[in-house]
């Protein structure tokens, strides 16, 4: 078999046979194959595309290319959660203390962030003394203990998609759904747990732009689960405006309590109860949706799901008095209020914009090698769909940049603030659900 | 300027700005662009095309990666000509000699031949004694003397093309008329010819498998020479079956003798004459091509043409004895004659299973790496059109390879000569003149 033969096969639009994908990834891995062959293989199937078959091919060759998670030594079902990446979202600090609550276990591996989507770790990092890199020992002992655990990949898993993955970084072929589809589904899979919900998020601050890109992708990744013997699910959430009103790692946390405490914003709660139910009644231990979503209800108000928070960041090193008492994280020296500039209803506020504007007040990385202001960010006043009078308060940015740094952005984010004269409708935050 | 971003603005299917190419070719060939990515531009340029000044900007680039030769020193307008690969091709061999007794000049830098297409060099070399090797000023003072020569390229010319054909070649994207087009036409280009006629060849013996691809191919050849500053034409010429009868090194130049005698087959005859006559309207040394035509057919006749072949031999180190007394060439061991099995018209004869079967024979390299048996190939005595009886010789085949090798090639030889018992014509060898 020779490399080049597959290229052109898919190339002229053929599918590819499980042996001839298990051939690209595993010589690709173990360096028989060159990055150049590996680059142009990329760019056909951009072009090209896969079926169904051939991405759950490719899935489980990229999985078995290093070590495979066994949780069997955790008890119960292993329940685990994966976002496409956004603006603003701190859903899973939020969901997994409350699915954990109601009994199942999150045994979750999460990622960074990059550009102008915020990254999981780096929000829990945010809390003093907290560490995303515990043993696997350790890992499991905390999820049997307290049911849920937020720590980083090891390096062992899945090679095959970091070598691929930066590849397709440098190569122009990130945006392919074959290849997102794999990249995702092989970390998940390669984690160990038994179902996994994935939240496909659309709009300009996600990868997919659109929902009929978004629904596809939640198919086949759904499908890859089907075939790879998991139960996937997923749900695709809006993220043309950033999810609930906190942009920026430790403005996320103190949102993320305040939600865990009953008081986030509606769509954050909306999504982690419907999320959260969806991944009950998968995990088995409610026989409906409603039945979950009332139990989510209750570990919210009882004060269930904060305690398990808490218990989460003790165990992993953290100091609590941050989170019973959120007022002691450090504030940004520079805090830059946004007026509004007219009357009438916010008719768009765009997700892409509100991020890329975090990153630049030093809430996010540019590059991977940037280090994150923890204090930055930006907290809206107002979302889409909610009356203004000019003057009032849209939003909030928080930074230690020097004001020519934040000048600029200060207007970017007034101008992302589109208000009309004519009545807007509130977004919903669900649009759809797959399974 | 990043590289990524030049990828991704091709793969949405955008044009490059010169800048652009400019920035890719010297990037490549300094070595500050990774094959990696240039193989995954090379790929998006495959399935998004790139424009006629898109290709004449990137053939400009390329051609001046390296050296471009300086003609100035040889008198008169030098004319060159390029055939896109073929099976039996010899053209080169005698139109050289035909145009140089004309008037003209060659001043030729040919290639080798690889799988199922044999090359120039390959053929020369045949002869023994002859080099292709030789330096710049003896090139310069032999085309000054006689007319013609035919030489290796010297390494220094158009390196960013060397660099990228190797890299199409294991990457799946040699099929690409931009790629192809730039890599023909550059070197075309550096070689310092004042005018270039091409030989676009068509069919399944040939890079373009149909008339509507070759014409695309042709028309942008010529206008990258207009848009470079060069007079460049091309015809199409047919390679669904081989020209003429010869295929293999010394049976091709052995063939050509015959042909600059005025006895050569009637295809290959009807190629160099209209192909030379066109170059030699082109060099202005004739005010039409009936009146060039004319000199082309007294120059066979009068035995100008076979005394320019022989003084071009003769200066570059070959045994003239050969090319007087052609029965001086070493047989093959092994004399296969192929009978038809059926009584009727040739309806068709695959120019790639013949060359295919002569590679086999040992008369044409799978890898660079093989040497070549000068004296293996095929000889056909029926072409398409031509009418046969069970039991006549449709070829006969030289190797000195064993029965169990040659028995094989035989039944495949056999079986590409299509018979079928309604007429057929004969295949015109020029298709279209484009200009």
């Amino acid at each position: 078999m020779r490399m080049v033969d597959l290229i052109i096969k898919k190339r002229q639009g053929h599918e590819l046979t499980d042996e001839e994908i298990r051939f690209w990834i595993k010589g690709y891995v173990d360096g028989e194959i060159p990055d150049y062959q590996s680059s142009a293989m990329q760019m056909a199937i951009v072009f090209q595309g896969m079926n169904n078959r051939e991405i759950a091919t490719l899935t489980d060759a990229m999985l078995h290319s290093g070590e495979v998670l066994n949780l069997s030594n955790i008890k119960g079902v292993k329940v685990d959660k994966h976002s496409t990446g956004g603006v603003g979202d701190k859903t899973s600090l939020v969901l997994g203390p409350m699915v954990a609550a109601c009994g199942a276990t999150l045994a979750k591996m999460s990622g960074r962030g990059l550009g102008h989507t915020g990254g999981t770790l780096d929000k829990l990092e945010s809390i003093p003394g907290v560490t995303i890199a515990i043993s696997g020992e350790r890992f499991v002992n905390q999820v049997n203990d307290i049911g849920c655990a937020i720590v980083g990949q090891t390096g062992s898993l899945v090679p095959a998609d970091k070598k691929m993955y930066a590849l397709r970084d440098v190569t122009g072929t990130v945006e392919s759904i074959p290849l997102i589809a794999s990249s995702v589904m092989s970390k998940k899979l390669a984690s160990g747990s038994d179902v996994i919900l994935l939240d496909v998020t659309v709009g300009e601050g996600a990868f997919m732009k659109n929902v009929a890109q978004a629904r596809q992708l939640a198919h086949i990744m759904v499908d890859i689960g089907r075939r790879l013997g998991r139960d996937a699910r997923a749900v695709l959430s809006n993220m043309s405006e950033p999810l609930g009103l906190a942009v920026g790692n430790s403005l996320e946390v103190k949102e993320a309590i305040a939600a865990l405490q009953g008081h986030g914003p509606e769509d954050l709660m909306e999504l982690c109860y419907i999320t959260g139910s969806i991944m009950l009644e998968q995990a088995k231990v409610f026989s409906s949706r409603e039945k979950a979503r009332i139990a989510l209800e209750d570990a919210v108000k009882s004060g269930a799901a904060f305690d398990k928070f808490v218990k989460m960041v003790k165990a992993q090193g953290g100091d609590i008095e941050y989170i019973l008492h959120p007022e002691k994280f450090e504030m940004a020296k520079e805090i830059i209020p946004i007026y509004a500039d007219a009357t009438g209803y916010i008719k768009s506020l765009d997700a892409l914009t509100i991020g890329v504007s975090s990153m630049k007040l030093g809430g996010g990385r540019e590059t991977l090698d940037d280090v994150i202001d923890m204090s930055a960010g930006i907290v809206l006043n107002k979302k889409v769909g909610d009356q203004v009078k000019e003057g009032d308060l849209l939003a909030t940015l928080y930074t230690n940049k020097p004001k020519d740094i934040y000048e600029p952005i200060a207007l970017d984010v007034l101008h992302t603030f589109q208000i009309t004269s004519e009545y807007v409708e509130h977004q919903k935050v669900i649009l759809e659900v797959i399974e």
